[in-house]
């Protein structure tokens, strides 16, 4: 039996619902695969704020630093919203990714063609739809410094935050990039502002730079506007897109909403040789905490990307994402992704029937 | 007779073509409104270059600072895209947007009934939509300074921008984000990224301090990555977005995109007391430049932006706007939105129909 210890962090809204549901389709999928996991709690988030005055206590960061996975919910909402900064959810957040080094975040948008009639787009452009975003996480202009509100001579304030890559920190990222394309369609769309801005223009260069050592891979280039676009007007254009931290925040959640069913959308954060951690693209619902109505399919599904990506356990993967796939092709949908003739579960209820379906 | 000196800036690709068809819409409407137009040419973007090594020559700065507005077409093309950056197209545009100025772009995104089929997104979803996008175009990553590509202490390359607003520049742009919205639906969304930017904090408490000037005005506030999700959700949401420069780039194309016919698409830039930049949201289209196959249609309703927003002429401004619609109303088309059962028209061609309906 291989033995992991994974990190749950809940966090705030519907995140302790999800998580458990997820737990008991891990323990159901270990048990059939020899796989034993032993699951640590940590506070961050909301939660974490309104019992150590901390969006990110040390000791969530330690646990998280001697696991093998962490499997983060979702953090935030409406009550944490005005905090000053070093207090809010999403600092608890930033610092999470800083503090395991996840430089690499990977957002599928993958349609699936049981919930096609859920996407605002027409059948035909969305039908088969299957994006990967590689979105570079801990670079950019939400790191870069100096960064603060600064008075000028005149008197006047000034806001003011960096957006800076380093060669290193695009390599690494490209790399990525590169190597995922590998396992995919061989498509690399790099994405930047290259014709405004210095820093983008380095990214084109080094991302070209690294393309002749992967002769394999078609690699083509867009203006983050134009990419905007294109994401509109035809999404199956797009195997693997690679971005910088900001533009990846934007394309990744358009590309997501393409499928029209954000609920079921999982994401991997990845860094080198460190726990990853596996999280869902929708944020803590806060409206519908507590009340057994929360999608618990992007949790499950981001559980099959640790399995797959952090613990390199393929075979438990497929299980999950087969056992997704089967509810839905029985019909059963919570209340996000409900359409007619369809049977509509509470959170709890489609856990069970997934256990079922493994 | 008023008299308005006008400054032509056909630039690459189908520039010439479309700013042809245009200034004869302009005249004939010029004759029935007792307005006379003195039009002057001006180099910018790849033909500057070709002519003066500069893609923004002094001379073309001076004509459109002596002039009432300025007609731009569209610049840009293969062929000058590999040249260092002082040398390259946009950096004459971005020249342009400095030296006149220009720090409000408004981009109307408006469906029109004809052509709702041409979206790539469900009828239901898109019919109706009419967003104004009021984008800051001095300022933001676009223009802060330092910027750059330099060497770090170990050997490095870093790649800089600097994303900067201060009070002025968010007090002014917001001003005519507000005013426009008194003059529309009256409901305002900021979008900015304050959970992760300083820069996006002060813009957001600047633009919510002076909304208690314009209680009539309903302000509500966007992250930029949700902006982008809802764009794609539901467009109908909206009324007027305000926003800085990057962001500006990004949903106005996205929500341009929308609508399935970006050859249909005007813009307005505009100072404060100088002449104002009215140009198509679609670029150069050098692969059928000279061909009598594009559309000119955006640069019409771009002189429409013109004769309404830079010279106080409303009527007009409505004369051209109803002779787009009657054209397209008796099926006429050009190729980029063509459908079945309608007359493919040239560029040519497609003017001596509007002028006939004027
Ligand atoms: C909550 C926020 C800080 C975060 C981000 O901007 O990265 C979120 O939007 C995401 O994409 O994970
Ligand atoms: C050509 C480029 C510099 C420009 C911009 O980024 O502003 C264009 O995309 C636009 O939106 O007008």
């Amino acid at each position: 039996t291989q033995t992991y210890q994974i990190t749950l962090l809940p966090g705030d809204g519907i995140g302790p619902e999800i998580i458990g549901v997820t737990v008991k389709v891990l323990k159901a999928v270990g048990q059939q695969c020899d796989l034993e996991f032993k699951f640590t709690e940590g506070l961050i988030g909301g939660v974490a704020i309104d019992q150590t005055g901390n969006p990110l206590p040390q000791e969530t960061l330690d646990i998280c630093r001697e696991s093998d996975a962490v499997l983060l919910a979702a953090i935030g909402g409406y009550k944490w919203d005005n905090l000053p900064r070093h207090q809010r959810p999403e600092t608890g957040l930033l610092g999470l990714r800083a503090g395991l080094e996840l430089f690499a975040n990977l957002r599928p948008a993958k349609i699936l063609p049981q919930l096609v009639d859920a996407s605002s787009l027409k059948r035909n452009i969305v039908e088969g739809v299957d994006i990967m975003v590689v979105r570079e996480l801990t670079g950019g202009v939400y790191f870069g410094e100096p960064k603060g509100v600064f008075s000028t001579e005149n008197g006047q304030q000034r806001g003011v935050n960096t957006m800076a890559y380093t060669d290193a920190e695009i390599d690494r990222i490209g790399k990525v990039a590169f190597e995922t394309a590998q396992k995919r369609n061989k498509k690399l769309c790099s994405v930047d502002k290259a014709n405004v801005l210095e820093v983008s223009q380095l990214w084109r260069d080094r991302v070209t730079a690294l393309s002749s050592s992967y002769p394999d891979i078609e690699l083509s280039h867009l203006y983050v506007d134009n990419a905007a676009m294109q994401l509109v007007r035809d999404p199956k254009q797009f195997d693997i897109i690679v971005t910088g931290n900001l533009f990846g925040d934007i394309l990744s959640d358009a590309a997501a909403m393409l499928t029209g069913s954000i609920g079921m959308l999982p994401s991997a954060s990845m860094g080198e040789g460190k726990p990853g951690v596996f999280e869902p693209v929708h944020g803590s619902a806060p409206d519908i905490a507590g009340e057994n109505k929360a999608n618990p399919l992007a949790q499950v599904l981001s559980a099959a990307m640790m399995l797959r990506y952090g613990l390199d356990q393929p075979i438990a993967a497929d299980k999950i994402e087969q056992a997704v796939f089967n509810v839905l092709d029985q019909g059963y949908r919570t209340g996000d992704i409900m359409s007619e003739g369809m049977t509509l579960l509470g959170c709890q209820e489609m856990g069970e029937v997934l256990l079922k379906s493994i």
